[in-house]
Order: structure tokens, then sequence, then C-alpha cells
């Protein structure tokens, strides 16, 4: 199996980091250079139409895109450890947070960087009044985040799972690309975050 | 178990539909009219903190938020028939083109629609040269589509599923609200979507 992938992009870490969770290691990475446009040639079109990383390529030929997808094929052929539930209720709370922490904290991040900075406008039009506002609103989930983790270990519960990873590989990227800083009064969160920099899966 | 939810919403119709395929109706469907703001009310906010329908709440008091971890749900409790994959390949492959319609077909829709009319505008800051944007990307993905429908009778291959589901709602749905047309070059789009549409799940 290949992964065409990024190093720096937030997207393949969250699937690095869920293969590293998984102990999954017998992966080839092919690293494409965005800001040079390796993934917007035809030949990788032809794996992902939206010419987007990262791609898991089977041996077959067969490509899975979507950081999520990838993650569920990954979950489905080595069920355990365990990152999106066993039960109905788990599996649906999990993909909740996971959904909400890449529409209302990630999804915001990247756009805000995006918009407000121009990084891609060889191939987007960027639009700096909806940067700014996506820059402000990132921010607010980190106090939905609170009230969660004041109450619960992780994102979705008792257990760590997928929504921690994408929660987690925003908050580097944020700091990164829109200074996004977790605030003082979030305690938890900072409990929470300095205990997942701890799994060696962070590193990955 | 009770749905929270808006008749003329386009996620909520998602959920609507996929439990119309999978035959299940015992669920009593709670009306909330969004732009009165019954999603906003504290109430409404201690079973979703971010204030959006669709809300699944279960006879235990646990809620669901999000309309795709509420579909994972209900296949999770009854599988057949099956709307989101058997197998690792067909469960990856759904939840790819699934999340490629949400991305770049149902959210830019919503989107162009917020900010371009500021229909919401008593709660978000809505931004029109983002909202002109989007109205000019989200039909770009008729033609990612039609590549496909061109192989397969269905989005993600040979068997309906979810991921027909929110390319299609988002079809009537942008046609209202932002006057999306499929392309008279998309031939075999027409071809799908008046398919879908003779679906009893269609009316749901």
């Amino acid at each position: 199996m290949k992964l065409y992938q990024t190093t720096q992009a937030p997207n393949p870490r969250r699937v690095r980091m869920f293969l590293a969770e998984k102990g999954i290691s017998d992966i080839e990475f092919i690293e494409l250079n965005l800001q040079r446009g390796d993934n917007l040639s035809p030949e990788f079109r032809q794996k992902n139409p939206l010419g987007k990383v990262p791609v898991l390529e089977l041996d077959d030929g067969t490509c899975i895109c979507e950081t999520v997808a990838i993650c569920r094929y990954f979950e489905e052929i080595q069920p355990e450890p365990c990152l999106m539930g066993h039960t109905a209720v788990e599996k649906a709370t999990i993909e909740m947070w996971q959904r909400w922490a890449e529409f209302y904290f990630m999804l915001p991040t990247g756009m805000g960087f995006q918009h407000s900075t121009g990084f891609f406008k060889d191939r987007m039009h960027p639009v700096k009044e909806w940067g700014e506002e996506c820059i402000k609103n990132a921010p607010k989930f980190f106090h939905i985040m609170e009230q969660q983790l004041a109450k619960h270990e992780f994102l979705a519960g008792a257990e760590f799972s997928i929504a921690d990873i994408v929660a987690f590989c925003t908050i580097p990227f944020g700091k990164a690309v829109i200074g996004m800083q977790i605030p003082d009064a979030c305690t938890h969160v900072q409990r929470w975050y300095e205990a997942v920099k701890q799994r060696p899966s962070a590193k990955a």
C-alpha cells in the first residue's frame, strides 16, 4: 500500500497518527510538494480528481481519498486498538465529535490560513474578510471542548479516538498558521493536549 | 427515539431519506423553526451545544448530533438494506464519495446561500464575496459526478448509498436557494437524478 501525503499538512498527519495508534507500519509514503503543485498533475488527478492529499493506493490500484475514509479502511481491516467505537452509540458519538472537530475547528483554521494569507492563491480565490471571520470563529471550539473535557478524559468519552486525533492535529497547525492558542481558561483542554502529546503517535 | 429536525432544511432531509431506505418509521419527529431560533434556546443547546439540526435523542436521553453520525447509528442497529458498505473497501469508497459530496457540493451550496442572502445574519456574519465564490464553485462538482456516473450506476459504485443521498438532497436545495441547475452536458447526472427521484425515499 502507498500513502500519497505531505508531511507538513494536517490531514496526512491525522492518517499517520491513526496508523501509529494501530501499530500499522507496512505503508510506503510518497511525499508530494503541494506548493509546487505535485497534487495538481494529471497523473495525480487520476488518483484523486479533487487533487487533494492524502490518498491511499491499495496494491490493486484502488485509490481511497479523504482522511476519514482512509482511517475507516484501516479500522475495518484492523479493528484493534479501536479508534472509531465498538457499539452503535460509541460509533455515532465518536463520529459526532470527529465531525464537530472537523467542521468547527479544523476547517475554519485551514480556511482562515488560506484566505487570509493567499497561500494557494494560484489555485483558489482568497477572500480576506472570510479568512478573518474564520480566524475569529475557530478558537470558539476550545470552549465546546472545555465543557466536554471537564467531564471526560477524551473528546468522545473515556477512550482515545479519531475525534481526539483531529482536534489534536488542529492545534499545532492553528498555532503555526494563524497564531491560535489554547485559552488560559481552558484548563481541561490544556490537560488533554499535554496528555495526547505524550502518546508516541503524536510524533508520527 | 425523537428526531429534532426542520422539514425544509437539507440535512434533516438526508436523515429522513436514510430512514425511509431502511424502512425505519418508529421515530417521533419534533419540528424546529430555525428562523425563529428554536435551535438556539438553552434547552436545545443542552442537546446540541452547536445549536444545529438534526439531533437524534435516544430513549435514555443520549443525544446524537451530526447527520452522518445519526445515519451511522441506524446503519449499526439495522445493517440492511446496507447504505454505508459491507467490506472495508466498500465502506471507505462510500465514505469518500459521501465526504466529497458534503465538502465540495452541499457545503458550498449552503454557504453560498447563507453568505449571499444573509438569511441567518442575526447569528452569523455573512461575507458576500465568499458567498459568490461558493455559488461559483458548487456546480463544479456536477462534472466530478458526471465522470463517475458515466461508469457506475450510483455515486459510489453499483449500489445505492448514503453518498447518493447527500448529493441528491443538495440538488433541489441548490435549485431553491442559489438557482443551481444540472448542466445540460451532464447527461449521466440527469439520468441518475431522475432514477433517485423515483425512489419512495425521495419523498420522505
